[in-house]
């Protein structure tokens, strides 16, 4: 096993499997991977809403990698553990004219910024946010050629803004080109379900993974197996099954298909009582409803219903 | 204060603003509430699926009420605190033809019962769900004349299908008429978010509930003050805004609004900032996606985020 830093720059604003990777690891590695904000260092502390106008939002999402996985192919899992997030005191939020949720109500550009102490923010009194940073935009280059804009998520991952996925999280991608090609930033001190103005607490963030790989499994789109020590208000302890599309109820239609599939093929559920669990103890939450045209449902089971399992055979 | 017990038995399946009063009471009482299952006892320990398929579902969902409360009257909001539900030990669980979240994909009715031991379940290994149990319908009766199905929850509670309303939570609901005429039944031991086959762990249920009444103050729809000792997959200790609509994304859009709007009113945040505030620490939920053509969405706010409030003042 080695141990690498990948600084932040370059970052690359797309994905694109032609990018040369910054890179290359063996399965079993741990990286140090620098992140800068999403806007690639352009918002700094102090920054006014004024200038927050005039930055560049072609360089939003700013990435670190391709980091390209000695071994990996296409139909092979990669399993990233998420071991340690660092933020570095400071972040920002923003509502920007013509996008969020509740954009007709929230029609004008503003700029707020967060101070961080440790496990909690000190900038919006009365309100004390917990802190458990996380990437937003983590994945693998997309199958096909060209170069795709980060916004839209998907099953190679990518802008999934699944706040679970904090220190002690790992995730579950498939692989849909040789190296797998990992790239990964958008770091959030803390978001809600649903992202809903459409950042969370944007900022810096050094994040401590490790690659593993799964030769030949199948797997329809990103699964989280969520850490214990998640932030109080997110779900903890759990398998999560993400899902994206532009149909919110088609969406978590097929996120609860896919925790279906996955208790039978699993947990050796028959799919009629895998279904009637699901019915009686599935979390189905809006992780994201602002990456237009695109939504982000995850499906949740806590472990605490189920026993323990090996999700893939590890390597 | 008085306390009362008000037996299961006659049942009444329609929200109708002209059904006679089975009990009156004033605010500060406390009632324990006998509800018998959602089919209105049809369903028993052993029937089978064949059984199951015969059984009068006009009967669903059995309620017990309605309870006139005095001095209530439209404008006003009655608060309903969840002291203690105690279920029977048995509940069921039925995927019927037609209907639930995938029921293109699980066609054929199907009933399941379940064993229920103080706060788990036995009966579907390797499966333990933790049981919390709480009211599935609960309500007030509708503004307006005539009989009302209870399939659909709406501003007057009804259907919720909300987890959180467990022992040691509160409901808020606008009263609509006069005596507000509140009732309830639909127990349910555990339920998922979704309630993706249509059902919960269906059961017969006591409810110990103590009624309060706040004089003229606006309520735009159900608010639920969490307990603190809700299931470990649920959301506990936190401010839940409920609302119900036919389209996914409208109905969590005025979710969202409207805890931007109890941020602003209630705690002072400018509206910008509750905004913000949403966005890094939002739970956006699917509290059910089954009772068409409404679903309903919780956006729940952790009550360690923000300082202590009496959401409304005590009469």
């Amino acid at each position: 096993m080695k141990e690498y830093t990948l600084s932040a720059e370059p970052t690359h604003s797309l994905w694109d499997r032609s990018l040369q990777p910054r890179l290359r690891i063996d399965p079993g590695d741990v990286v140090q991977v620098e992140c800068a904000d999403a806007s690639g260092g352009q918002v700094k502390p102090g920054m006014t809403t004024a200038e927050y106008i005039r930055i560049d939002r072609k360089r939003i999402h700013a990435l670190t990698g391709p980091i390209w996985i000695e071994g990996a192919e296409p139909g092979d899992v990669l399993q990233v553990d998420v071991l340690a997030t660092l933020h570095s005191g400071w972040g920002w939020t923003s509502v920007v004219e013509g996008l969020g949720f509740l954009k007709e109500r929230f029609r004008e550009t503003y700029l707020f910024h967060w101070q961080l102490e440790g496990e909690s923010t000190s900038s919006l009194a009365p309100a004390i946010v917990p802190v458990r940073p996380f990437l937003g935009v983590i994945g693998v280059a997309r199958a096909g050629d060209g170069a795709f804009r980060t916004r839209e998520p998907g099953s190679f991952g990518g802008n999934l803004d699944v706040r679970e996925l904090c220190a002690g999280s790992t995730l579950y991608l498939p692989v849909y080109n040789r190296g797998a090609l990992f790239s990964c930033g958008d770091g959030h001190a803390a978001q809600g379900d649903g992202e809903v103005c459409i950042n969370g607490i944007e900022c810096p963030l050094d994040a401590t993974l490790r690659f593993r790989l799964h030769k030949h499994q199948p797997l329809a789109g990103p699964l989280v197996e969520a850490s214990e020590t998640a932030a109080p208000d997110s779900v903890a302890d759990a398998w999560v099954v993400v899902e994206t599309g532009t149909d919110l109820a088609a969406t978590a239609r097929a996120a609860t298909g896919r925790m279906v599939d996955l208790l039978t093929s699993r947990w050796g559920f028959s799919e009629i009582h895998a279904y009637v669990l699901c019915s009686v103890a599935l979390k189905l939450r809006l992780s994201q409803v602002v990456n237009e045209p695109v939504h982000t449902v995850s499906a949740a089971l806590s472990k605490q219903i189920l026993p323990e399992r090996e999700m893939f055979p590890i390597r």
